[in-house]
């Protein structure tokens, strides 16, 4: 019998910070491989609702306990299917639970502060579930595809990203972070379906391409960016996400593994509501 | 036939300057009523799922269009089902295009402002659906029937509100407020099956029971606040709200109505876009 993938085999190894230059690649990682599929896209939706239904009395319980804070950060290049992801996986999750925060290109005034200026006031609270769509790593990818980032620079922003989040964690927020992984291929299939249907093309902008142009560029700094902020307290994992489906299965199963592990439960009944009579 | 309930009916009537005291009575609508039920749980669950995906598609309309705003306000007292509306009206609705704010008791440092601050810096921005969860009508009703605000002062506020929300309106924001109306009756109940549910005491506290000793204070505020904030540009609905596929079916009704008569539509087709070829 075939080994069962695990997902500890997707987890990008923990930056050591003797030897910068973790031995990782991404070119290890196929974009198409369906590891948590079950071969079957009717028994793999059946699966995500299944999982869904648990992440749901997960989430819950994590509001009614109102202690530990829990946090997702999507990465991925266009068409990556970050959007997708939140659709297909939330889908039964309370929406009062969910607060989804997208980081677009940053402001005049958010470009006057530091780069985690933005990020640390969105950060989750107690009892919530925050989704961050895009987030403080696009400050390391773009300035660094542009050459506006330099390695030491680059590193220095990693030390800061690794010292915020570790104050993060001890302070009870749980940080789990996943790359959405597509090939260069599926890109242009995706991104050619955009073109071809004109009701799509407000998703669309000709800059889209620019990066394209760049994606060896980019694979690299992302590389980069995940040896060296892969931590114990704030673990990166690489989503195969060629095909939509299996994504939406991992990363279901990888949020619902994090929530399950922090063993939540329900506050004890109130002593002082027993017996109470409403007039 | 029976005349059909219409949405109008509903509404309260505009504020007139000229005459403070607007005809106006929350006891002239039953809580209990279910005008927009079609008399069947069943039926009414598969409307509000018809609804649910119109919502749906108005709503990325919206979010593809990116010029409009669209608020929507949930105020009731205890037990009236704010956070259930939510959960059922916009179960379909793609968790991407929503923003849900939950105001609670403000803090110190929201209190060493005007009342209007936090709530201005969470308003929708262009192609957001805002739900607000209890709003800043709470600064109208809590220190009126704590005695903290005279009638000057309510009416100074209501002013402050009324000018604040037409500014809102006419920078593209299409605003729709909604009281979840429900008997003192259905309260206990609701109340008592709370206490009487050892898993639902963390929903519980026991000043829940303190509002409740000033039901009738809280109902003269709301009648009050309502006549006085209801206006052209953010109307208040009162909804019977007793049944809870009723009260949902409703707001469902009234949100789909708000967002059709916008108009919405996507942005045309980028000529820029015609022919490209992703290489």
């Amino acid at each position: 019998m075939a080994k069962q993938p695990e997902l500890d085999d997707f987890r990008v190894p923990y930056f050591d910070n003797g030897k910068k230059k973790t031995k990782f690649s991404l070119n290890d990682f196929d974009p198409g491989a369906k590891p948590f599929s079950t071969g079957s896209k009717d028994t793999d939706r059946d699966r995500l609702a299944e999982i869904g239904a648990q992440l749901e009395m997960q989430q819950e319980c994590l509001h009614a306990q109102q202690k530990r804070r829990v946090l997702l950060v999507l990465q991925g290049m266009d068409t990556s299917g970050k959007d997708g992801t939140i659709r297909a996986v939330f889908h039964d999750v309370d929406p009062l639970g969910l607060r989804i925060v997208p980081f677009k290109a940053p402001t005049p005034v958010e470009l006057a502060h530091d780069f985690l200026w933005r990020v640390h006031s969105q950060a989750p609270a107690a009892g919530e579930l925050t989704i961050f769509n895009r987030s403080h790593y696009e400050d390391l990818l773009v300035p660094t595809v542009r050459g506006e980032l330099d390695a030491q620079a680059f590193e220095q922003r990693c030390c800061h990203i690794r010292q915020f989040e570790e104050m993060l964690a001890y302070s009870g927020t749980t940080i789990v972070k996943c790359m959405l992984h597509i090939s260069k291929d599926e890109q242009r299939v995706r991104l050619q379906a955009r073109i071809d249907d004109p009701s799509k093309h407000w998703k669309f902008d000709v800059s889209d391409l620019e990066a394209r142009k760049q994606w060896d560029a980019y694979q690299s700094a992302y590389r980069d960016a995940l040896a060296m902020t892969s931590t114990d307290y704030a673990p990166w994992y690489v989503i195969p996400a060629d095909s939509k489906t299996h994504r939406n299965v991992m990363v279901a199963e990888l949020l619902l593994r994090v929530l399950q592990e922090l063993k939540l439960e329900y506050p004890p009944p109130k002593e002082s509501l027993k017996g109470i009579r409403v007039e």
